[in-house]
């Protein structure tokens, strides 16, 4: 379509940098809680979509990008899969995920502000799914940091963070500190996952996180897909573990009880997506 | 930054399908040529990019994604690369990424529309850069789909379809008689490579494109990228050869005569990108 036809629509647009990236649609809800801006949409595209503070969080038929690709090679990977923690998440999506895998026991989601769990429940319930009245997700209203400096070591086999970008409510989940919390707290065997934003629209954080993570946990690897939502649609989630690069190789029986339940996610892609590091990125964490 | 301070500047967005994706900047050109709409602007983020009809094409520092991912494949697996053929690619990115391999003798470009040739090489010259004096070079203002059917059997070592979306000027470089005189003025051990369109923008065209080249060539592989640019940020090529998967195994000394000189690709990339097909994708080309 031509710039000079562009329709006279509604559009919600994230702006970065330069760059905006917009879906056509209206808004429903917009309101600020305790820590954020919420904004919730109904887009002609995606269906309904999430925005924290301005910035694109998922959309119901745009998500999976994200969530397999943050979930699946750390539950794939760990030695037990018994014993879960995700920070963020208020989705639903990661927890929906997570429980797809039958060895899961207990969940322990720590999100920090209700209005995100209680705005997806309400408006974007295929994120969550049946993972809401789920025995086993326990849902805690609290700060991720601060849980992970409170739980008495080797407590979770896998943590998974998923939260927005460093800064407001998710500029903690970046830090050293966090990090050695979260290595403290992971039993032997276990596997750190976290997004790790964009090499292209935050190269700088990017490096910094893999290098931080790498160095603490002792290995780690970034792997690579696509989210159309976010800013650049190129993504990255980073693994980690302190006994070798388990993440890299799932587990068969695992994979199988899940491949046929997955959009993106195989064994195959997941391979691709750890290998697909562009040489400016490779050149720079060797240096 | 939050939507209801989105700045006041110059916004140029493409449009497609309930989304839109926008450099702030200005516009330089804006005119019609015998073929299509082209625009030139200046962006603050990516320097000066290209859209044809309104749709983004390339831009000075956001073109790597798309070239490398393109050539380098190719380039790297055919057994002789003395003479090569490039479809389209009027802006010169191509070229020059071609230029990189020292075996190369000869290159035939056909572009069928004169002026994006005239204004890429006036307000986008660090896209061919020397390529335009390289008297290896041979520019040809042609129909690309007549080219292909007057050549003569095996003539060319690589054949490069650097096209836009299939309509329009390029809507014939995506159908079977186009395809079929390409594998017959291909040389034996040589390698098929165009762009592929997004898996999640394009679904039903990506899958098309895919399988019909497979049927005629024998050997066809899709390659999964980044292109910040076009529809979802997520990006196709295929690779094709009538007598092995080649195009998946660059040959080491040619490999390392450009690794330096590259921004994404690498082999360790590549083979990461061939391998990191979406479950949903490797459903669908099962069937």
């Amino acid at each position: 379509m031509n710039n000079q036809t562009a329709p006279l629509n509604n559009w919600i647009d994230e702006y970065h940098n330069g760059v905006r990236y917009g879906l056509e649609g209206e808004i429903l809800i917009d309101e600020r809680s305790r820590f954020q801006q919420i904004t919730i949409i109904e887009s002609t595209r995606y269906g309904r979509g999430l925005l924290l503070d301005g910035c694109w969080m998922t959309a119901e038929h745009q998500e999976k990008h994200y969530h397999e690709s943050l979930v699946h090679p750390a539950l794939c990977g760990a030695e037990q899969i018994q014993t879960i923690l995700i920070i963020g998440g208020g989705d639903g999506g990661t927890a929906r995920e997570c429980l797809k895998h039958n060895e899961i026991e207990h969940i322990d989601m720590v999100e920090v502000d209700s209005r995100v769990i209680e705005l997806s429940q309400k408006y974007l319930p295929s994120l969550g799914q049946k993972a809401w009245q789920d025995p086993r997700l326990n849902v805690h209203i609290n700060d991720g940091i601060k849980w992970a400096s409170n739980s008495k070591d080797s407590t979770y086999d896998v943590i998974i963070v998923d939260g927005s970008d460093p800064k407001g409510p998710s500029e903690g989940l970046f830090n050293k500190t966090f990090f050695h919390d979260c290595k403290r707290i992971l039993k032997p065997g276990g596997v750190f996952a976290t997004q790790s934003e964009s090499p292209e629209s935050f190269f700088k954080v990017h490096i910094e996180i893999i290098k931080t993570i790498r160095k603490i946990f002792g290995y780690a690897d970034p792997l690579y897909g696509s989210v159309p939502l976010y800013p650049s649609g190129w993504w990255s989630w980073t693994f980690a573990a302190t006994d070798s690069h388990r993440y890299l190789l799932p587990k068969k029986s695992r994979a199988e009880s899940i491949t046929k339940e997955c959009a993106i996610w195989s064994p195959k892609w997941q391979k691709g997506a750890f290998n697909a590091i562009p040489a400016f990125v490779e050149r720079e964490l060797s240096n």
